[in-house]
């Protein structure tokens, strides 16, 4: 038992489709969120930096006495995961392996695509991993520069957004039974990545996968928290406008949030 | 990437129930599985003999180099999960806390019923890891000693065997909407069980749920075995009868078992 809240951390608001997964499968948990809007996309960025910049996230959650860490972000997953993992005596999570491991259970046809940001796709990781478990599927991969940029300014359904996907995605649709939303922010454009790919292509969403493994290391490291207490302590940062990210925090959650900005 | 086996250990049988939930969803792991027959069943025995003669399985597993050890049986894990969890350099898993979160998950009144071995029912452990997580639950215990003697025997789908089950649970039915089988002997009585509780109630098979928590586990330590591996290599030990415990085993995982007899 453990009352501290869970940490989680994101290049902007594309954590938020984790979190929303997690209130619905465990309510009782209390979440401290640091987005990092104000440098977002991490994308294009270089490794090194977004190394820096996590690490960055990672301790200003420290200050905040979580329990465990989510690397809520494909790109810093990919980058700094592991170095995390190893480094910390509390248990951190990424959303590489969650989505990896889910999209090989969905596939049917051994025919899976991934897409990311520049970074998560030029990594291989989502090829390496899925590879490394079922050497027999076929990973095709697509970069999607411009998918965080419309999630962040909060353009969800806009015809430049459906435009934007229908361009980006079309080299993949026909090609896949199965598509890793490798990018959190993805989740928030799923209506219009499924019109685009077809009804039945099935979407992974690596955040919600990981929910599950969050759950399940709460169990193993034995970290819930009691339902004694009511879950409603939730605290949101971001290092850009506070009210930008409520506007998209809210819609997305379904509730009202506390934002506060920060300088990381 | 980890091609050591994952070893499980029970009183006897009942843990081929969880190994049988593992082909079904890693077929590609190996399984190495000790079943102490021979002193079957636990649950009347005092703790210290019960930590004693899982502390000897235990180390019989380390010596067939496994990466992993499940307890398969809840009175093993009631009496002694977190002691060997502490001591092993390698993950073990039980099978309580899994069910235990199932059990919350699942229920619609928050009306729980637990049936589990003398020694799992009077540890209070069921009771106590549900209500830690949610104090709003009213769980109902039950011990059924006459369940694991009746698996051991093979007495399945007996007369018998529906005598006693309807002769036990009788105090059950009505009262609780959801039922956990903790002891992982249970769910070979499954049918019988759902016919006497009624259609509406949901069974919660522990051992079933361990083994979405070992999926994770192994993403989590990266511990998972590589697919270009047939995952054939499956070896059962038992400290009885080797033609006695295949009897049971390949009729209960549908496929011929490699069975040595062992003394521990």
């Amino acid at each position: 038992m453990d009352n501290r809240p869970i940490g989680f951390l994101d290049s902007g608001v594309g954590g938020l489709t984790v979190v929303r997964e997690l209130l619905r499968q465990l309510p009782h948990e209390d979440v401290v969120y640091i987005g990092d809007s104000a440098r977002a996309p991490y994308g294009p960025r270089p490794a090194e930096q977004i190394r820096d910049y996590t690490w960055q996230m990672v301790n200003f959650l420290l200050t905040k006495n979580v329990k465990m860490i989510v690397l809520a972000c494909n790109t810093a997953t990919a980058v700094v995961w592991e170095e995390v993992k190893a480094k910390l005596d509390i248990p951190v999570l990424g959303v590489i392996l969650p989505g990896a491991s889910a999209a090989i259970k969905s596939t049917t046809h051994q025919k899976i695509g991934v897409i990311g940001t520049p970074m998560t796709v030029s990594s291989g990781i989502y090829q390496e991993k899925i590879q490394h478990l079922a050497p027999d599927m076929e990973v095709t991969s697509l970069a999607c520069p411009k998918f965080v940029p419309l999630v962040e300014s909060n353009e969800l359904t806009s015809s430049v957004s459906k435009k934007v996907v229908y361009e980006t995605l079309k080299p993949l649709v026909g090609k896949v039974d199965t598509l890793v939303l490798g990018c959190t922010h993805y989740p928030l454009l799923k209506p219009i990545i499924q019109n685009v790919m077809g009804p039945s292509v099935k979407l992974i969403d690596s955040g919600a996968e990981c929910v599950r493994d969050i759950s399940v290391l709460l169990n193993y490291f034995e970290l819930n928290k009691s339902r004694e207490l009511a879950g409603q302590n939730h605290r949101f940062y971001t290092t850009a406008n506070a009210n930008s990210f409520a506007a998209i925090a809210e819609k997305w959650l379904e509730r009202s949030v506390n934002v506060e900005h920060v300088n990381l």
